[in-house]
This record gives C-alpha cells, sequence and structure tokens, in this order.
C-alpha cells in the first residue's frame, strides 16, 4: 500500500476516519523517515482537533507495536503490569513489581524518567549503587523468567514509533490527547508481552490530568483499546493533590519503598500498593475477589517476601550494595532545612505540582532532558492534608544541594519561603482527600 | 523578546489571540531555522483550525513582509497592482501591466508559476524568447521607473517567510485557510511597495476556491487586513467555470494577449481585463467613476498604447524577439488533434480543472515542482459555456507532444476522449455563466 502523506493529514484534518492500512504506513513511514518530522507533527495536531474513533486508535496502537520488537514470554505464567501516569512521590512500581512477582504472578516492567515536576521509576532505582535498567530485550525475558520481574527502560527497539511521537507531541503541543496518551500507554505495555494491565491514573494539582471527567475519557478509551488488544485493563483514578506517601526525590523514596515492603511505612502508599497489587492479582487470575487479593498481598508485605523479591531484583539488576542491609548506601544530602507552619490551622492544600517543580530546582529533577539528577536531594513530609498543625511545627524537611541553589540564583531563605507557601493553611478542619476515587474496567 | 515556540502553538490551538510580539518573533525564528518545521507545521495546523483574528493576521502579514526586503519608490507616480487566484487561461496580468502602465500608473508586479491544473504568469512570459522573469530588487524598481511596469519572479529576499510557510502548507494540508491565505497574498503585494490592489478572487469548478461564501468570506479577511496595512484593495469575485479566454498553455497564451493589446480577441479576456484596469485607474486615483475609466482603457487597447507598453516590456526584460512583429517566435506544436462534440446541443458546463490537468499532463503545466514545461502545447477552445453545437463540431483543438504523452503512457485515443468528457452537452438551452460576480471594497 502506497499512501499520500498529505492525503492522510487532510483527511484527518477534515474529520473522516483513517483506515488501518493508511495508519500502518503513516507510521511506518513516520518511523523511517521517509514521512517528515513537518507532516507527522501537523498530522498530531489535526488529531488533537478531531479525535480518533476507536479502532482508529486501536490501529494506531498496533501500528506503534509493529514499529519494533515485542517481547514474547514462551513460559506459562501469566503475566501483567500497571502503569501510572505520573505523580510527586508516586514509588509505587517498585514495591509493587517485587510484591506482585513475590505472589507467582510475572511483572514485565518497562518504566519511565521523570518528567516535569515528577520522578521517574528509572531514576529512582538508579539511586540504588550498580543498579542497572539498560537491559537487553533478551535480559528482561531472562530475568522475568527467573526472578519473576524486572524493571527496565525503553530500548532503542522497543516501540520506536513511541519514542518518535512522544518526542514531537513534547515540542507541539499535542500531549493532551485521549487518542494520542492511549496509543502511547498501550502501545509500550502491549509490546511487553502481557496479558493484563492497572493502570493508575491520577488526577489532582499533582497530576498531568487535573480533572477526573478528563480522566474518566481517557480511562474508557484505554479500557475499549486494550480490549481490542486482547489486553484486560483496570483503571483506577487516584487522588494525586498531594505527594504520594512522605517523601519525594531519589535515594530518599528508595528507602520509604523499603519500609513500604518491610511492612511499614506511610499508610496511603500501603494502602494504594495494596489495592493495585489486587487488582494485578485478579487480572492475572490467582484470586476471584478483591478481599482475598488484599489478604494476600498485605501478607506478602508482612512476612518480608515482597522485600525478599526487591533484593532479588536489586541483585539481578547489578546492585553492588544491598540498601536494604545497608540503608546508608542511599545518600542524603547533610545540607537540610525544616519548613515551619506559618500560622496555626490545618493543612487544606498542597500545590503539589509547585512543590515538584522547587524540588527539580535544587537538582532533585529535570528541568531540560539532558540534566543529570542529585539523587541525594528530597523532601520529607512531615504534615499531609487535614492535618493539624501550630505555628512553627514543621511543615516539611527538604535535603537540598547548596551548589545547586547557587547555580540556579536561588536564595535558601527564599527557597525556604516558596516551599511553604506550597501549603494552604486555613482555620476550618479539612479531611484527607479519598484515595482512590472511581474503578473502571471493562 | 523571548518566546517560547511551544507555548505559541498551545495558545493558537487552545483559540487564545496571539499578541504582536509572539507573531514576529514565531516568524522571525521559523525563517531563522530556530523554530524547526514540525513546531511551524503543527502551528498552522492549530491556525487552520482555530483562525485569527483580524489583528493577528495584520500582524502575521506584518512579520512576513519585514522577514524581507521591502521595495520602495522615490518617485510620485501612483502604484498599484493586480492579483489573481489562479484558474485555467488565465493571462490577465500580460495584458493587464502594460495596459495600466501605459495610462501613467506604474505596475510594479511579483507574479507566480503554475501550480496543479493552473499556469502561472512567469511561465508564459518565459515563453517568449530572451525574456527574462529573474530581477534583481534593484534592476526591478528601476524598470518600473522607467518603463512603468515590471513582472518578476520572487527572489530570495523577497518575503521569504511566505515561501517557507507556503512551502511547508503546500504538504500539511493547511493551504485552505483563510488568515493564512490573506497574510500570503498581502505580504507579496504590499512588500511591492504599492498603494492599491484589486484582487481578481475566482470562484469555480477551475478555481482553488469552490464556493463563492469561502470567496466572500476572504475578500473580506482581504480588504480589512489591507485596510490596516495602508493599502486599497477592492476584491472582483469572477467566475472561473471555464477557462478564461479561448486559449490555454503558454506560447498560446501570449498570442491571445497580444490579441488582446492589438484590440482584438474574446470578449471575456478583454472585458476582465478592462475591467480590473479599470478598478485599478481608481485606486491609483486617474479615474473618479468606473465609466470613464473603462473608456480610457478601451481606448487604451484600440489605439496601440498598450501594445507599444508590452513591446518595450519585453525589450526591458531581455526579449531577443518581439512577437508582435513575429508570431512565428511564439512556436505551437505542430501535432494537434481536433476534438469533435460527441452528440448535438448546448455547452452545460466544462470541467476546467480536469481539462487543466490534461494539459499538464501533456507537459503544458507542472506535475511536480521540478518538471520543466513544454511551452508549445495549449489549448484552443473553439466553443464555450452556452455555445450551441452539432454532432462532429470541433470543441477545442489541443497542440500535444506525442513523446510526453508516451512517456505519460497516455493513448491519443483516450487523451481525446478524456478531453471531450470535459465537456458537458445538454439538449436545454444554457447561457454563458456572468463573469463578474460581485465587486467587494472596504
Amino acid at each position: 500500500v502506497v499512501i499520500n502523506p498529505v492525503e492522510v493529514v487532510r483527511k484527518k484534518r477534515d474529520g473522516i476516519a483513517l483506515d488501518k492500512e493508511e495508519i500502518l504506513e503513516f507510521i511506518r513511514g513516520a518511523v523511517s523517515g521517509t514521512i517528515p518530522e513537518y507532516q507527522v507533527s501537523a498530522w498530531l495536531m489535526a488529531t488533537y482537533f478531531q479525535g480518533m474513533a476507536l479502532d482508529e486508535t486501536q490501529a494506531l496502537t498496533e501500528a506503534m507495536i509493529a514499529s519494533g520488537r515485542r517481547v514474547t514470554f514462551t513460559d506459562a505464567h501469566p503475566k501483567v503490569d500497571k502503569h501510572s501516569t505520573g505523580g510527586v512521590g508516586d514509588k509505587v512500581s517498585i514495591i509493587l513489581a517485587p510484591l506482585v512477582a513475590s505472589l507467582g504472578v510475572h511483572v514485565p516492567m518497562v518504566a519511565g524518567r521523570g518528567l516535569a515536576h515528577t520522578g521517574g521509576t528509572l531514576d529512582k532505582l538508579e539511586s540504588i549503587p550498580g543498579f542497572s535498567v539498560s537491559l537487553s530485550i533478551e535480559k528482561f525475558i531472562e530475568q522475568v523468567q527467573t526472578c519473576g520481574t524486572a524493571i527496565m527502560g525503553q530500548s532503542k527497539d522497543f516501540v520506536p514509533a513511541d519514542k518518535l511521537l512522544y518526542a514531537l507531541r513534547d515540542v507541539t503541543a499535542t500531549v493532551e490527547c485521549v487518542p494520542l496518551i492511549t496509543a502511547s500507554i498501550l502501545s509500550k505495555k502491549a509490546a511487553e508481552g502481557i496479558s493484563g494491565l492497572v493502570l493508575d491514573l491520577k488526577v489532582g494539582n499533582g497530576a498531568f490530568m487535573k480533572s477526573q471527567k478528563d480522566a474518566e475519557r481517557l480511562a474508557r478509551s484505554i479500557v475499549a483499546v486494550g480490549k481490542g488488544l486482547g489486553l484486560k485493563v483496570r483503571v483506577l483514578i487516584t487522588d494525586m493533590n498531594q505527594p504520594l506517601g512522605l517523601t519525594a526525590g531519589h535515594s530518599i523514596e528508595i528507602l520509604e519503598c523499603i519500609e513500604v515492603l518491610s511492612g511499614n511505612g506511610p499508610s496511603d502508599l500501603r494502602d494504594l500498593t495494596i489495592e493495585l497489587a489486587s487488582h494485578m492479582l485478579i487480572l492475572a487470575g490467582k484470586c476471584s475477589a478483591l478481599s482475598a487479593a488484599r489478604t494476600m498481598s498485605k501478607r506478602a508485605l508482612q512476612n518480608g517476601t515482597a522485600l525478599e523479591k526487591f533484593k532479588e531484583m536489586c541483585k539481578h539488576q547489578g546492585a553492588s550494595k544491598d540498601p536494604i542491609a545497608n540503608p546508608e548506601c542511599m545518600t542524603l544530602s547533610p545540607h537540610t532545612a525544616t519548613i515551619p507552619a506559618p500560622k496555626k490551622g490545618h493543612v487544606s492544600k498542597i500545590n503539589t505540582e509547585a512543590l515538584g517543580l522547587l524540588l527539580a530546582a535544587t537538582g532533585g529533577g529535570r528541568q531540560k532532558v539532558t540534566d543529570t539528577i542529585d539523587k541525594s536531594v528530597g523532601l520529607r513530609l512531615h504534615t499531609k492534608i487535614g492535618d493539624t498543625v501550630n505555628k512553627g511545627d514543621p511543615l516539611m524537611t527538604v535535603y537540598y544541594n547548596p551548589e545547586k541553589l547557587t547555580t540556579s540564583g536561588i536564595d535558601l531563605t527564599d527557597f525556604s519561603i516558596q516551599l511553604a507557601q506550597c501549603y494552604s493553611i486555613t482555620a476550618s478542619r479539612v479531611s484527607s482527600p479519598k484515595l482512590i476515587k472511581k474503578v473502571i474496567e471493562s
């Protein structure tokens, strides 16, 4: 089939559905470079305005999968994965993958890096000395088969169409588009060779999606297209109006993961992890009821099975030190500042995106793709929404990099003030936001 | 002013008007290459969907003018020009420029090349041996001052932003967009240093605009933005449901131009030229009433003044032979075929776009930008809409290139049939379409 790329752009522009072959050839041409980026970006913007029917989105997802190598497993183990749309302090994958794997369900996870105000699973894992996320597809398959889980970055031959489209969307204001997000998420997940996917779709001031209505639209699109691809999908729409858990950063988040894997840790992080694990167990056919799945998951956190699997995963992926036995290898900056509450009252709101951006400004995230991250900086929250504080009570402790602040031209006092301003404190009592807002499945 | 190009695309995508500075910097960046083509094309598509307010369109036009050199004249002569949106057999500029110049109004004309089914003024002029349309801006100015008119192609430094945007629009399905068309036309015309512009906006099956409603929208946009730029604009919406005059091609159209310049030629071509000339004379302040302007224009065609000016223009632009004294230098192909009417009746419709494309297929136009044109091929119509024919009467004569037909894999018999099929012949009498449908001015 020979397509005329301008005509494909024109059809989409005019709201006419593209057929499977046209989409396949367009994506093929985009990846091979025979269709230039300026035509791809015009097509992306036309798609932003005109949307895509479900079968077009499915064809796009399939074309994207076909652009690279698809992981295939020959063993009979059920294989499920989780994907999160990202937020501040979202370290769930690092606990969840070994937890679910420890219960006999394989988790082949291709994860991402930090973006804007959010941290990335790969960056966090790399704060463990020696831990490598650059696995070949062969090594990835082998580790999943022997260890039950592996977490790796997107290698060059893994859904290259998504890499290309994502990079273009980022610079052409076409990120916020339901069919394009659907195809981006599902192409990567389906290429992992899984049969079930739990999506943690975050909504709130620390998420990329600010409105629940938009989140539900995306959830329904992902569930429907997933079904078309033969993938069982459950979407949990969860709150991201404050950091998840009590930490944000890199080394500091690994330490919090180990707390939860040891049966402790903050309740929101623990609860969400258990909930996501339970849905994964059901998709994998390990349990039929959520209550049983929850019990199974809790037990694996309490009896050390999940922690043991995490240790095994670290060893498989080259960790030179065991961060459980040697927590001091997870370096935290010695420069700390405690941010006091400016007045008495109740924490009613946390500007989570601003908090994430402030963390990035002291080296704890990327401001541009080429930035290197300082794994030792981070935040430890002492209060969250609903908590009562007196004037002067510590809101949070920041582990900062003084040199980075200097080169960024930020004064520590100003920085502390800006961190404090992320908190809203009101006179009236506020309740803690509900963590899981909705579950959507086909 | 430093702009973030993604934010400019996002603003336009979200329907927020861009300010003058943003538009200026975006166009500057696009031309200098600091803003990559994929962002420009995403912006073009967003503009296609969201449109532009009149002041944005004006700012875009001004930014495009600022991208290159603007022609400036120091003499006191009024300067006006005409632009046509193009059609089949539209050779008006070649008659009009010398006609108006012969009446003391200077016409500095930057013209274009053939596109799709239409021919271009520059290509037609180049069929005169030695005639050059590649003038420097200095030579262009000098010729306008001494001869009263010059017709040249768009040199590299003449509105480079339009070249870039037009090339991108062509391959990203963003041609049909009123503010972008407005800015494209007006930037080139305003950069000619004129004070008045008459626009021949063609509508019909041989034009780029098929509906009168769309044409009127474009006309109002051009009149309003022209006013903002200090340019007096009149738009004539004219019929393009059949070729203008009786010829289409290159050499053959020059010969028809000479007929009209000699006071003869087909009435539709003569009438439209006189009408456009009359509006130009009024914009230039030469006449206050159209009737007086018409009389003046007709006289210049009849008494040889316009023809003399055409001869002078040819000499200035390097013609090695005078096509008036030596019409045989305008070579026509010796291979001709006459297309007979397949039945008795009245010519009710001519598929003008198809006719133009068939002409291009035998070398009389470009199928891609790099094609060279065979100036000796062409069409001579013997009948037009409203004419009565008997079966076997000649509808038209085609001057064709047998080699070109062979390399294109076209059989002469098939070709003749396809040409005949461009004509619709009905039993009931049909009237000739009204040539000038509407005049729009500010």
